[in-house]
């Protein structure tokens, strides 16, 4: 009994590897997959995250890729950026994993000091009108009115207020807080089960993991309250977190990710929500909004 | 900065450690949680599952409690009880974790024989005017026309069809097949990611984890395609897998599942819809099938 079913539902890894592998289009024989898309993208679908916007969360165990959504949470991404050029993370560590929800990192002991130019904010919506570009879905979601790609992370909108938010998929980062609203960026989690869409428009969520994700996914749960480590167990230290542009090129983690509003991004869609495969005997018809795959491989070179 | 926002999202774990600890009910000072529901809620909420229908599986690193939905899936549950008795999954392994999906474990060698009454089965929908008892919830989906639960477990249904199935949410566990559709119960997978409901209505899935989720859900992802281990990692040695009946008393694991047609379930659900706690500045007003806590404890004894 083989496995060939899954070989239909390429996930990130997959991609990766299937593109390493430089897989052969067979177009006559078999329905079009996700691989063979991507096997025929041309560079220009792809794109090269900017320096700028990126982020190394270097754990002892390895580097965990972060984009930043900065033109959705401008005042986070900043403070981000100041947080992480005063070292404030280095020598803290992953101090909470609650199975199927979040893993978190955060200065448990509120000794360090922010850095002077880092303020609170309340970035939970952005409006429409507003500089991140905004791709429409004709998906069906339990959360949101609307759907779609803002500036390529998946976002939720509202077409009565122009309102148009960041959504709680797999591998989103987001910003904790307590009450009030506001957060700086010093207090940052990320998803690593179902989607928690109930958390859209109450948190500012910042960005998305690009590679890396398993070294958070895969850290033992914590036995405290929520997934908080206790004393007898050993959260994973975080090396340092620094912004790609601060690090020489030769030692930035090459990479490219699909363009959502590339014509291969859109054949994707289309093939995920009609499967054609003949191991399909049920045609879902449909795609919930954190089901859509991102595609990232590593890239040539860093620019 | 603390991180109160996430009491207000209580899991199955916290579920279980707010119960061990003996939350108080403080009802007049501030909205009503689940942990509060949990705490009211009267024994006879609770069900204890039919050692008849709990399978083990022991790992190396723990054992993983798992509930077939028996009265779903007939075959495939005659099936699994029959590979358990005859040791078939003993000293196999999990082969397999693809981060954000699942983790499989069969005979990778496909040399073990199965016994002569396992039988090949299609049980992707159950007739929903068999036994099985299906609560209809008001929720949308995107991927099913109605959501709700059948014997305790997260399904869809199509009302014009008559056809329910069991939905692919986090925890669920399904028969691994290949083209064609049938499948037996000797491949076997488990949710470990975003709910892939794509693969509703096209895999008999055969129930879900009740406990020690985080035994898979945290295993190192394999580097080979599709996350299969390759030859120089170790997969996790499955020690036995065995029906909580054939065990004695003794060696069970006692455990309570809140009963999805009690009225503490109910409330529960109201709960997640409508977020009434000051930190929520955005009422979700709606949840998804796979968001739904389906509470699990600690049993005071196994009958």
């Amino acid at each position: 009994m083989t496995i060939r079913w899954i070989r239909s539902v390429v996930g990130l890894a997959a991609c990766m590897a299937t593109l390493g592998l430089g897989a052969a289009t067979d177009l006559d024989a078999k329905p079009v997959t996700v691989a063979d898309l991507l096997a025929g993208a041309p560079p220009s679908d792809w794109r090269a995250p900017n320096p700028d916007d990126t982020v190394y969360l270097d754990l002892a165990s390895g580097r965990v890729v972060i984009e930043l959504a900065t033109r959705a949470i401008p005042q986070h991404a900043a403070n981000i950026k100041s947080l992480v050029r005063a070292h404030y993370f280095d020598g803290l560590a992953i101090i909470r994993a609650q199975d199927n929800y979040v893993v978190q990192w955060d200065d448990e002991s509120h000794r360090r000091p922010l850095p002077a130019d880092v303020h609170a904010a309340v970035e939970f919506t952005v409006d429409s009108r507003a500089a991140a570009r905004f791709e429409l879905l004709p998906d069906r979601d339990v959360y949101a009115p609307q759907v779609g790609f803002l500036d390529g992370f998946p976002a939720g909108r509202d077409p009565r207020t122009h309102a148009v938010w960041l959504a709680h998929c797999y591998g989103m980062v987001g910003a904790g807080r307590d009450d009030p609203a506001e957060s700086t960026g010093a207090e940052l989690y990320a998803v690593i089960g179902n989607a928690p869409r109930q958390l859209d428009r109450n948190v500012a969520l910042v960005g998305r993991v690009l590679k890396g994700m398993e070294l958070l996914s895969t850290l033992p749960r914590g036995s405290g309250e929520m997934g908080f480590y206790v004393a007898s167990e050993s959260p994973m230290p975080i090396t340092a977190m620094k912004l790609a542009a601060d690090v020489p090129e030769s030692e930035r983690t090459p990479i490219e990710v699909l363009r959502t509003d590339s014509a291969t991004f859109r054949s994707i869609l289309a093939q995920r929500r009609e499967r054609h495969e003949a191991w399909f005997k049920h045609n879902p018809g449909a795609i919930d909004l954190c089901n859509v795959p991102l595609p990232v491989r590593n890239g040539a070179s860093v620019h």
